[in-house]
């Protein structure tokens, strides 16, 4: 069968889902998603794009950003981020401050919180030249979506920075460590603004596209990282790219990939596409639930799982 | 370059770092073994044997044991095990008691011990009709190995038995929560022996084709497990495989691969070859430290990685 | 009002709340305690004594029995029985065990459950002679209380030994930190007989007016241990003599005391007298519901606080 | 002896220790102290005052201040305060986030860091009229030692600011439970401010009489706290004023106490005195080593414990 048709399948297959988990709540503009939303969309390495559903709505990157801001951080930065950063699973979330001080301020993966604040702080003090942290960061994810009119949904960003006490708490105690070296208003600021840079589904494929294909954007031809990096990313997303249900996306999607708390699911299939689906309602472990469930079907239909 | 020279070469590139690391000292058995063995062997999913260095060398499964045994299990027990245990990466060792607390005595995944011995606990009670628990898995690791004559190393399961404290802790922590069916000294028992088993680097590859094959033994054609259920295997090695390194393995390696504390690595390259490797010199988080570094070169020179 | 009157007004007063708290369940010998029972009894340095209630109902030591285990460690082995345990709070119940690995295998104080396991360690190592250290336990516990029918309840004892999953988990625990001179089982089989071993609420108030009087027996003269020690054994009931809940006995209650699951309380007024209090029903914290109320009741009538 | 010649002996008997103990490094208003000084005073319920040493030096008063906050807010909410805080030994200092998150943002006693700032918070919100929170703890203070020059020092105070990560992050997390009616910016400057109240040891030991006396200042004869309101306040002193050494200082010295990170000490001696110490060398739990040790003396030859 055809992707197309693969694609147009699974979104008939979820439908009778649709509304089951719980849509985020902690703001607003989270708050008011429609849970009956669905989009689910795939770009292949030869630079075709498919789509389902609702492909056009635009919803936040949230976690997902993380992977871009990984990207760039290792771009400008080198391996000497692992001395800052750990890449090991991060067990229960129960666990994320102690294990913060038993390993005195080194997030276990980039792909936490807590990583994903320092990498964040090496992006403010390494890249950028002229333009500021959060543009060199939607800057990049513009040229990977193939779309200049991405942005920060500015109300979005604001209602994080307002209720954000938790990531606050987590940049102080690591910041305690000396393992920010910027403010740590200056770093949640970036941070709570690239989580909320809204997306299709469709841009969202076409943005991790280049982690299936070596490293290298299909469509512009641009090498983003090396070969190996763009496997390494993956290996950290397979591992560690759903919190406390890492494992279990890796035992029944078989895939990398990385969720946000909106809803977005975006997975590589190494050497062949990225998939990306939305559907706002979370399952118990605050990953997109008829999105894993989406993936889990594809990876199943098609018989694409890197084990 | 074909795949003996490949493992040829290996065995000459890694002479130099021969005797780093630290032999595991906790009993005789395991501190007496020799630093500068070094093996290596692959088995194809087509049945064509491969091997380098001391490949008829033998030493004992250890944790690599909890592979088979989750393999007995779950043909045993179905889905049903996953109510006992998780399929979580587990986090840093330090946590790995307040874990079982926090969870109520539901480990994190199979390949830690407090799983293995979850998994134990259900082959003790499921498995074997007339054989006992312990033949029951030596004669599962013969078949898979194709040899008779594999055995249970005595001295190795007693001196386990005696130094075994913290095992033996775990293993009271579990029934106090009512997770364990059977005596606690039963299951350590079987769970001693089990890790007590010995073979050849070159039995352990052919032992664990059978993952990289879809399930089927190559050589004897017998159907060992489904096919989504060897994938989903191979998912927990990779997430869990390496106790705290699971991550650093898998970025490194890019491979599903199960170590054990006496030097041992078997590693997965799904619809390929199983590959093994033996060099009891451990790293800081006591995994073979040369056998990593084999495997990761196998993986690069090869471009055999799952990412 | 003479102490006598006191005692029985609150026997009178605590009655409307006899039968509130829940009775410990885990093994049948504790779970069919009348939960209507009360008695209070006090011993004062005079060496008078004063009962209300049921003061000739028997119940097991349990955890009380670590004041005299404590008090006969240090008489054999003295300061050194602090290289092995703390004095310190515990915290929280859910951290018991990361905190005993967090200190290798040192428990924090020798009040909670792991630490009395190494001080009754040391007493079968170093107390004794001919005697057994249930012998020797159990004859100190006879001299103090002034009775030599004093006996283990052999059922409790065997019930205990049946259900003490955890407390085998936690002597395993500390075995593979070297903190264990014996053989686990050897100590847990005295533990939990110490653990078992019955006693009157006016015996157990006789039992414990050596650490009111500057450690000598009023009643036979004896001195028990120096003052000094005395003293020093009622800082560690004060601030861990309620496992989690000590701080909160120390604010209402304002003496050092001892609980135990059975539903005794044993407190001391230094300088005065020894109050016990028994009552089956325990609050959430696991003391004694009516018995710690009794308690509160006793020192804000009669003035007597330490603070 | 009299109470002059005991201070006076204890003076010079800690003398060859002086300079022992490491000063506070964290800001450089505290690594400058003099590790020499040392400072004893006494003020009796009388009103009597002595002292010995360096009485006249002034240092802030650091922790210390969480005993008079603690008396302002119960004042000022009552038992209410309890709804937010607990009153239990915190455990090691390892725990004091994981604790927080277990037990869902409240902290274990208001005289750990955690518990001090919900109690300051509790001031923002309830105390002082036309007063700002930190004139009515300075006013407070001023009172209780009966000198209206008493001031913030505010170049420690900046010094605090601007290294207190830690604290800003425990605020933030304490704040992402709802625990924090105020902004953690606004909570966190009182609370650093009256960390850096300077005061003298004869000031230190006046101000503490009240808890003494129970309940009323005996110099200006005002009742400060209830009876049985500075009874409760001495039992969280002695289970909870030592951080992670509030057990030994219990059974080293037997009063109830409250140190400060700048060398200072209080003891509370209940019925007859408040005793304070200074001494800037910290032992490793980071209670003053000096004025533990003249504490532990005074109690050895006076005979004052509680015990």
């Amino acid at each position: 069968m055809d992707l197309q048709h693969t694609l147009d399948d699974i979104r008939d297959a979820v439908r009778p889902y649709l509304g089951e988990g719980k849509v985020a709540r902690y703001i607003p503009a989270l708050a008011s998603a429609d849970p009956k939303k669905f989009a689910i969309a795939a770009v292949t390495v030869d630079g075709e794009q498919f789509v389902s559903g609702d492909a056009d709505h635009r919803f936040s990157l949230q976690s997902i950003s993380k992977v871009f801001t990984l990207t760039l951080a290792l771009n400008a930065v080198g391996a000497d981020l692992w001395k800052r950063v750990g890449r090991e699973p991060s067990g229960s979330p129960f666990n994320s401050l102690v294990q913060l001080e038993y390993e005195h301020g080194i997030p276990r993966n980039p792909l936490i919180n807590a990583g994903a604040l320092v990498v964040t702080d090496a992006i403010v003090s390494r890249c950028g030249g002229t333009l500021s942290p959060i543009e060199t960061i939607l800057g990049f994810i513009r040229d990977r979506a193939g779309n200049d009119a991405i942005a920060v949904d500015e109300e979005i960003a604001r209602s994080e920075a307002e209720t954000g006490f938790r990531n606050a708490a987590m940049g102080n105690f690591i910041k305690s460590f000396k393992n920010l070296d910027n403010d740590v208003a200056t770093v949640l600021d970036v941070y709570f603004r690239q989580c909320s840079i809204a997306v299709t589904c469709a841009e969202l494929s076409r943005s991790m596209v280049y982690l299936a294909n070596g490293g290298v954007d299909p469509v512009s031809g641009e090498r983003v990282v090396a070969a190996e990096r763009a496997r390494r990313i993956n290996a950290i997303m397979l591992t560690c790219g759903h919190y406390d249900a890492s494992g279990d996306f890796a035992y029944r999607v078989g895939l990398p990939g990385k969720s946000g708390v909106s809803g977005g699911i975006a997975a590589v299939v190494p050497g062949k596409m990225a998939v990306a689906v939305y559907s706002p309602g979370l399952n118990e472990r605050g990953n997109s639930l008829v999105g894993t469930l989406a993936l889990e079907m594809f990876a199943a239909r098609t018989g694409n799982s890197v084990f």
